[in-house]
This record gives C-alpha cells, sequence and structure tokens, in this order.
C-alpha cells in the first residue's frame, strides 16, 4: 500500500524507480529458469517491449546473457532467444572467520559454488590483524581461481554483530570484542595484492545467522523454522516467513544462553546452567579433561562417538537432552514447522537425535510433535560460509539497477 | 515489488485494485487526524480531484463525516472543510470468553470504547452452548447501549485456535476441545434476539495474542516485543517489526510449558517444570491449597499479598523467579526490545517484579539488559478484549473498500 502513490504520481523520481523495480522483476523471473522475452513478458505482465528495454540493460550491464533458442513452447510464432543469468556476471565472496579455521568461498550469480577454501589456522586469541592477513591471502586465491569479479563480501564471524554495522562486538572465543572487521580487513587485502577485494562492500553477520539463511536459500528449509547450530559455541537462527528474525538489536538466536538447568553449572557468561553448558565445547572440556581442548571439538567427539567411547557417548547423550529441552522452550514460544540442526551439530546428529527426540515428545505436548519435524542440515558445517556468498548474489538479483545503472 | 504489475497494466482490474488501496491510503491519514481534502493531497501524493472522489466514497459508505472548517494551515486560500472519522460509523465488537467472566465490548471507528461489559460467571466445566448463550446476552446489550453497528465480531478465547478458521482446538481451563466458536455463537445470538450480530463475520484468536496487539496498538508498546500474560493459563505473544509471530501452525506465545525446572513439578500437559507450575494457578493451589481454587486466582493472590501474607508473598516471588528464567530463554532467543507484562501479571507485578528482574539481570549477560526494558501493561486485565474489539475497526481502516464498496 506504501507503494501506491508513486504509482499514482508521474515524476521522473517515480519513472525511475519503477523501472528499478522492473529490472529486478525481470532477472528475478530469469533468475528461476532461463526464459524467452516473450514468456518473461507473460510471467510478470510487462509489455514485450517493457522487456526487451530491461532486458538490454541488464545484459550490458553483465547480468543477463542470450543462450540459444529457448525450449519450443508449443506456441504458435518462432522461439525466442533464452535470456539466463550471465555465469561469467558478478558473484558473490564468502569468508569465514573460525575459531579452528578460516574460509573463503565465491559463487556464480546463479549460487553455484565456484571455488571453495579452507585452511586450518588455530585463531583463538590471535590479533586480529594476524587473522586477517590469513584471511585476505586464502580471499585473494579464491577469486582469482574463480575468475568472477565478486560484487561484494559477506564474512561470517562466531560472535555477536548486531546491528552495529559490521563491528564483532563480541566474539568470546576469539577472545575479539569490538573489532571493525570491513576497516581490519581492507588493508589485509591491500597488503595481499589484492587491492579491488578492498574496494567491496563488506557485510558480516553471525555464523549461525548466515547457517539459517543458507538452509533456506539451499537447503530446503520451510518458511518458518529453528535452526541450530555449534561451531565454537552454540547458536541459532529464528526464520519466519522466509527471513531472519534479528531481534531488535540484532542479537536474536543467543541458543547457547537460554537456561536449561537454572541451579546447573556456571557458564563463561556469568549465568548458572546456560545450554552451552551442556551442548557445546564447555560440556566436552568438562567430560574429557583439558585433553578436549585440542582441535575442533566437533570432530573430536564424532570421532570418539564414531568409535563406540563411553564418555564420548555420555555427553552426546546429556548433550541432546539439553538441546532438546531448550528445542521444547523455543517450539512452546515460537511453533515453527522444523528445528534443525546445523553447523557442528549435523555432523553429532546421529548421537543427539534420540535423546533430543524424547525431550521434544515429552515437553510438546499441547499440540502433537512429531519426530520428523526435527531434521539434520544437508549443508552442515558448510551452511555459515555459502550462506554468505550466497547472499551477495542474491542481493545482486534483488536489485540488479544498483550493478546494471538502474 | 509484486505488486507493480498492476501499475504498469491497464485492465479495469488492475485500476479497481489501485482504488481500493488509494481508499485505504486517504482513510488511514484522516483515521491519524482529521484532515482538510487538501492535506489528505499533500499527505499522499494523490490529486485533488482523485482525493475529492474517494473522500465522497468513504463518506457515502459511512466510514468518514465532515467535521466542519480545518484548522487554519497558514497557507494562502479558504481554509477547506475537515474530514474525519465518523463517530456513528462501524464500530468493532468484542467478545470475551473467561473461565471466571465474560466480556463484552463496542469501540468507534477511531478506536475509542463506546461500551464495556463485564459478567462473572464460572465457566470451568461448563457447555459451550450454555456459555454462549450468557455471551449473547451480553454482545447484544452492549452493542444495543453503543448504538453503533458493528462491522464483525471478535472473540478473544483462553485457548488455542490456531490456524483452524475459528475453532477452539483447546481451553484446558474450560475443558473444552475442539469447539466451534462462531457456529455455537451464531444460534445462541438469534436466539438472544440479536438476529443482526448473528450475520457478522466472527473471528477468535487466543486472549494472549489479543492483549499482545491490544498493547502494540493502544499500550504504546514498542516495534519488537514480547508481552507475558496470565489468565487461567499463562501465556505470551511475540509482536515483532509491530506485527504478531503466529507460528508456522498458529500456535506461537505457549509460554506457559517453556520449561523452566526440566526435572521439576508434572504439568497438566504432561511434561515436568513447565512455567506454569510455578507462575500460575497450579502453583497458588500447591501453596494454599484447594482454597485457592475459589473465585479468581489473580484476584486473591493479589489481595493475600497486599495484605501481607507469607505465603502469598512466597509464591509471587516464586513465580517472579520462574517468568525470570522463562524471559530470559526468550530474551537471549528473541532479542525484543521489551517484556511487558500483561493480563493478571499486570495486577501481580509489585510482587512480581525483584525476582524477575534479578534472574534477567543474571541470565541476559552476553548483551546489556536494563531493568527498564521489563514493563508493566497500562492496559492490565483488560487488554485482549480491547484488542478483540480494535482489531475488527483496524481492518475496516485497513481496506475500507470493503465495506464502503471499493
Amino acid at each position: 500500500m506504501r507503494g501506491e502513490p508513486d504509482a499514482v504520481r508521474s515524476g521522473p523520481a517515480s519513472q525511475q524507480g519503477m523501472r528499478r523495480a522492473n529490472l529486478a522483476l525481470v532477472l528475478g523471473v530469469i533468475a528461476r529458469a532461463p526464459r524467452s522475452r516473450a514468456e518473461v513478458a507473460a510471467e510478470t505482465g510487462l509489455t514485450r517491449a517493457a522487456v526487451s528495454s530491461l532486458a538490454e540493460q541488464l545484459i550490458a550491464g553483465g547480468l543477463v546473457v542470450e543462450e540459444g533458442p529457448a525450449a519450443p513452447s508449443g506456441k504458435v510464432g518462432r522461439p525466442g532467444t533464452a535470456l539466463g543469468l550471465n555465469p561469467l556476471g558478478p558473484g558473490g565472496l564468502g569468508a569465514e572467520i573460525g575459531v579452528e579455521h578460516l574460509g573463503a568461498c565465491v559463487v556464480d550469480l546463479s549460487g553455484e559454488v565456484r571455488t571453495w577454501r579452507r585452511r586450518e589456522v588455530r585463531n583463538r586469541g590471535r590479533r586480529p590483524a594476524a587473522v586477517m592477513a590469513d584471511l585476505a591471502e586464502l580471499l585473494h586465491a579464491a577469486v582469482a581461481e574463480a575468475g568472477l569479479r565478486p560484487a561484494g563480501l559477506t564474512l561470517a564471524v562466531p560472535g555477536l554483530v548486531g546491528t552495529s554495522g559490521g563491528v564483532l562486538q563480541r566474539a568470546a572465543n576469539l577472545g575479539w570484542r569490538d573489532v571493525p572487521l570491513a576497516a581490519e580487513l581492507r588493508p589485509a587485502l591491500r597488503a595481499a595484492g589484492a587491492a579491488e577485494l578492498a574496494e567491496l562492500p563488506v557485510e558480516a553477520d553471525n555464523e549461525a545467522n548466515l547457517g539459517g539463511l543458507a538452509e533456506r536459500w539451499l537447503g530446503g528449509g520451510p518458511e518458518d523454522f529453528l535452526y541450530v547450530s555449534a561451531e565454537a559455541g552454540v547458536g541459532a537462527a529464528i526464520v519466519v516467513g522466509g527471513r531472519l528474525l534479528r531481534g531488535a538489536r540484532g542479537y536474536a538466536g543467543e541458543f547457547g544462553h537460554v537456561p536449561v538447568h537454572p541451579d546447573g553449572h556456571r557458564c563463561a557468561c556469568g549465568a548458572h546452567g546456560c545450554l552451552e553448558q551442556y551442548a557445546g565445547e564447555a560440556a566436552v572440556l568438562r567430560a574429557a579433561g583439558p585433553a578436549g581442548a585440542r582441535g575442533d571439538w566437533v570432530t573430536l567427539l564424532a570421532g570418539r562417538a564414531g568409535a563406540g567411547d563411553e564418555p564420548a557417548l555420555a555427553v552426546l547423550a546429556g548433550a541432546g537432552s539439553a538441546l532438546g529441552i531448550a528445542a521444547a522452550g523455543a517450539v512452546n514460544l515460537l511453533d515453527p514447522a522444523e528445528v534443525v540442526l546445523g553447523g557442528g551439530y549435523a555432523r553429532l546428529a546421529p548421537w543427539l537425535l534420540p535423546a533430543m527426540r524424547a525431550e521434544l515428545a515429552a515437553r510438546v505436548t499441547v499440540r502433537p510433535w512429531s519426530d520428523e519435524r526435527l531434521t539434520v542440515s544437508r549443508l552442515g558445517r558448510r551452511g555459515p560460509l555459502l550462506g554468505a556468498a550466497v547472499g551477495v548474489v542474491r542481493a545482486v538479483v534483488a536489485d540488479p539497477g544498483r550493478l546494471a545503472g538502474g
């Protein structure tokens, strides 16, 4: 409704806005599958002439290419040329700062992965500048290999970004506070010889948020779900109507600090009985001793559990139960269509699911809960980085006028 | 974006859609405060001629009236006549089925209360038909007194409606299951001599949802908040971006069954340690014995606590602590701008707040939590019925074409 007055007015500003919206409309149709101009016109309700002019602009902007004759549609007349996304068009660059690794990923306009690089690095306690130097090299190499020019860069980080505009406010597992991510990364990119990447728009988001978005975009997630994930910490993404619920200040999803045993173990956050104390690295450390701290705890725990190690199985049963209690509270509160185990939990799922299912069945009773609503992400630990890279190209498709001079 | 093609096409269907949207646009402006036609034109971007034609239709439909000369605007020229909402236009009829009472409320188009009726009735275990007979009489009397013709009727109920289309699926405190509310109410209205009310569109919603909406619409609630309320049961409404989060199947807000002490008291739902067992009627019954069951537990408890009764104060401190634990989990998950104590909790707030504040401060630590984000509803127990009635007129203002022949 709010958009209507623009459509009624006839000033140049409103025509420009309409053209920009129509560019997005046309590109959105082409992004779903290649179409002829006539098919685009039929699907959008735009005239054939308008579609031709908009397509011209998208082609000139490098977003769309002619793919050869469109498949015969059964209609009378010569089949048009199919328009498709330009496989060499602008790409999306994703970067991930993990506690035990760095990642870089380039996707093309269709969201297809073109390069994927991961490097194991112990980042805990390192200075941001040192981490950014390593990350810049990884990004430089990934982009060079992909042969695409990224339209933007999104960073997945294990901490709180909120609505701060790209400041990593707190990442307990890295030991970082108030790190201005873009300002730290840009000089590192220049030093690594990737000056063109230093000019890109940079965004940053919490890894669980990006994992949840990837689940929605690529993993077949429904419109409404709770995505629960573990990396260094425990987090969640709440997807409502296909969009991320970010909260009033951008801090939604702090699932790791939901109380599950209010009088239980003291958490690093100061509270008692947080989920993270039962379903995260802390639980492993407590059960396995400081040896658990070497390397990635998820890999470690999966290895031990796979070998039938009793303490590891006990830790995982306890983690599943704690996850089930916290998830039951969230389900009662939010009524998601699914709870999705993502990130490190996807790998640990075989050992988490039995206890988690039991708690959900026992605690979500007013409305029937069914086991199949608890699912495991196919994307697993790749989710956050995929979400970062794909988010960039989705933003291009949603508003191509920004790039194609709309 | 999706709306754009309509604006581009020029068929009659799209012109009708545009006129209907513009009717809403004009009425929305007038609903905020009386305006002259020229002011409406300036504010909406519509031409003066279009505004005059739309205003004519709104006047003919009984939604708008000429209020006399508009206040001088300081501009050159004769001041126009101010257009305002018709105080005798269609109203909103709200009804409430409580465990211990029935309620009826009529508001005018501006949301002003015209009649408010409440009757104490013990509805627990009564058959729906008997309750509906009492409610129909109350509604009949309320509408007759108000002298307004309602545009619709919304029922606030202490149970789950979900996306069932008006079936009260479960109301444990009434002992009702799968009650088709409109089908039960309509014959009762006819029998009460209110045949015209039996023809109204009837909607139904959970009392906490309607209380949360009332808080947003009338109580000064922010864009994002968690509204927590107690009547017979304990419920919540989650407001995100000014709108209710309903969940995948419409069951969001079952705050009463969030686990707070996972190994604690057994709940009527079958689970252990649900919030309702510590912050609802069950807690009172457990502490005070069956005597607590007589009459409304909130009133009873407030009375005893006000008189300094130690067991009552202990129950309330425990309830505040349990509420704080559950609210801390919800805040970590959702990051609302506020947590609002509504319904019966608003009345009990003086005794709940200290323990609740302490738990929130101890358990929401990663991001700073401040006491003033825990607030008490000014609407209190009037919220759900107000939300029911006001929702009807808000729907009229949002789409007057439905009534005014758009």
